[in-house]
């Protein structure tokens, strides 16, 4: 049996004299990228060297739409309205659009940054006014979050496709959700063990949750980091693994 | 004989709570609108709302990019680099066509805002980046500008169709520049007699400069505005003294 | 008998080419000024004109110190921690009194705008955090605050003078808070009213709520709007019958 | 013969998530800082730590305002007026020195960053306009900049005390100003070189141009990057060679 999953990372975080994340190696070893839209992080020049290199390296692009809010890396809750919402992505995915568009790229997905993402997964309106927004745009966009998620629910509704996102260096709790950063067991230090965890969610289909229990998990798209050399070692690794137990690493639009 | 011309105005220039221009208004009289892209005004909301306002009123659409320079409403002179302009254009035009496909209609042009007009008319660098971004994104977009400039040279060799443009209201140098608006007579307060230049620049292709001379004129659009009751009520009568001297009132795409 | 309260307005809110209210209208009708910092509205230059405008009309001046969110006006929710509120307080606060020290003027108070003002009358870190920045800045300032609320609360445990503000058009609830804008009944519209409301808070010290019952309520200021033609002609009624009612309406430094 | 020196080096550039400069090593080896006031740089809370930082290594704090153009570094000439500058000037330093007020601190000098120093030294208007605004402030804070520049001739024409200043690893033209970084001469990579150079500049009042003649300048002020580890480094050695040669390194208001 053949096994088809994709890695992605968010990539294209610097901003003016501002330079964050090892972009160069990172997209080595994925095959899509979330690439900031000047909101959170990104600005244009970032955002068309970032799209030429991913053409380079033939990674897929996508918009990483947040909220506006440099200041705060887009990672702060805001009390901003469905329309506002709805709005601030379609002006995103279009600015990244034009960019892969110039260089003779289809955009393939769309994944919210930050407070979005995760505001999206708990918040019907804001996961609403996301999928309507790509939706507008381009209906053939895939939309990227996790699994179980009101995102997940709202993609569906609207009819767009949707990709099961996991990531590599997490716990999950019984129900699936991530275990929270501010517990001590948030992360997953051991590579090797997250690699076999990886490996098992997408050839059986499920993961042990921190208390033990095996939890049904669907895998289209792993997220890796490429913020410091140990994760883009990490990130090597793990595709490494899955390409020697016949894990195919491909764009998600491939297989969605 | 049958003339055609188009009307254009800048509009979408409200941002957030701050409410700018009458676009309610002047979208009545005009066939085609220059629409801010939240550079130097209008946001994502309010390039949402400007767009289902042009739809209404069969009003074709298109980006207004300017500096990112909010601050100065995009007319201040700003020392960037050829690949920072072309790629702050990308960005824009990008952002607004999303808003045009979202409601489904086709972005028909691009206009340069305020200083990044004015330097684009006599600097070949920032003409140039300004060409190339559109080309970039859609090579069937029109380019606006004043004839005689490096705008219009720029967008000729580069392959794009250049809707030549005046404006209704100012005065002209010999050298069919406009007269600086540091000078007395910078402007033409008379509205019978800025009508009835615009229409002898449709007619018979001259205008009388400022000492009187005649100067040869190409016009495809003309600039009206729409920032108080005075200007939309010239914009109205404009529109009204063209249209019973047989000009009709048609966006550039329909004869460019 | 002599009374005195102190009569408030938020003004210096226009932004570059972005005119927002009546400034020199307001101004005539109150005795102290609250001045945008830049951050939800305003800019140096607004600033600048703003307090030169309160000099020329013996107004005492204050800052008005919101969230990084002009996009937003201040007015959305943000997650910022403790360390970031009190950082935001400070820079605006020193912004503003680089602005009144360079006219000659004493800083007189703080009160915190929209969002941050709502969330500080609830939200004992971000009180804290608003008044900790003030004290930081000039422990004698005065903070501006509702009663009752954790604004105040914060206000006195760090030591500060807090005026009591109410607000001229709101109802309240027996509890003392206003009556939500959602509900039908949260704006008071009759005039007359209104102003025997004010008269009979400042002079009584008691107020009816939406349900009839008396609240007991301490007025050291009084806020009203200059955002419209009939707000002013409200806050200059107000004053009217303030004064012809032997109320002074003068500085809240002068009798705090 | 006691000689008294100034280092001084750009710090708190950092901006939200974005990290910049290696402040906490270069504070070590300088007597003044210059911190960025969140226009072109540096943030809030980047403020607070910077100053908090600077006082723990005691180490005098200064304002180093900006163009309010963060995307640009505050690198690019921007065509602003004289009132917006002083405006931007004065809001910039007001909020830094509310950071240096929380912290115990006097504010010691204002030194301009970047496209704003560079335009100050040739453009009258820009010099003036900097210098009334620090006079608006406080008549006490030193005006940084280069000699005979514009800069120095407008701090002395509105009374204020000017510094002058010198850059350790820059060559410089035969009438005193620095070689163009366009130029392969620009920089003196040679630290030794270097270190003899601003030695010499400081004890016998003169230096060598690039074409050998001999140029007299006035120092009060060296300063040193700290962006990097090689420019740590040869800031650290700077200062050793200059207190092995009997040259004090001492903030600028103990000898200015």
């Amino acid at each position: 049996m053949i096994y088809r999953i994709d890695l992605n990372s968010d990539i294209g975080e610097s901003f003016g004299a501002y330079k964050l994340g090892m972009d160069e190696e990172i997209v080595k070893h994925i095959s899509s990228a979330n690439i900031a839209c000047g909101f959170h992080a990104g600005d244009p020049l970032v955002m068309d060297k970032t799209v030429r290199f991913c053409k380079e390296n033939n990674v897929s692009v996508g918009a990483h739409p947040g909220f506006p809010d440099l200041l705060g890396f887009g990672r702060r809750n805001l009390d901003a309205s469905f329309d506002e919402i709805r709005a601030y992505v379609i002006y995103q995915i279009g600015a990244m659009k034009a960019f892969a568009d110039s260089h003779g790229l289809n955009l393939q997905h769309v994944k919210a940054h930050g407070a979005l993402y995760n505001m999206a997964a708990v918040d019907e309106k804001v996961a609403l006014a996301i999928v309507e927004a790509i939706r507008a745009v381009d209906e053939n966009l895939i939309c990227v979050g996790m699994a179980g998620t009101a995102m997940e629910k709202a993609a569906k509704e609207v009819g767009l496709r949707f990709a099961c996102e996991v990531f590599a260096d997490r716990n999950i709790n019984p129900d699936g959700t991530l275990v929270s950063r501010k517990h001590p067991n948030a992360m997953i230090h051991d590579e090797e063990l997250a690699c076999k965890r990886v490996l098992k969610m997408i050839k059986e289909g499920y993961v042990e949750a921190v208390d033990g229990t095996l939890v049904q998990v669907k895998v289209d798209t792993v997220c890796v980091h490429g913020d410091n050399p140990k994760a883009v070692e990490f990130a090597r690794k793990l595709k490494t693994v899955l390409e020697e137990n016949g894990v195919q690493i491909v764009p998600m639009a491939s297989f969605l």
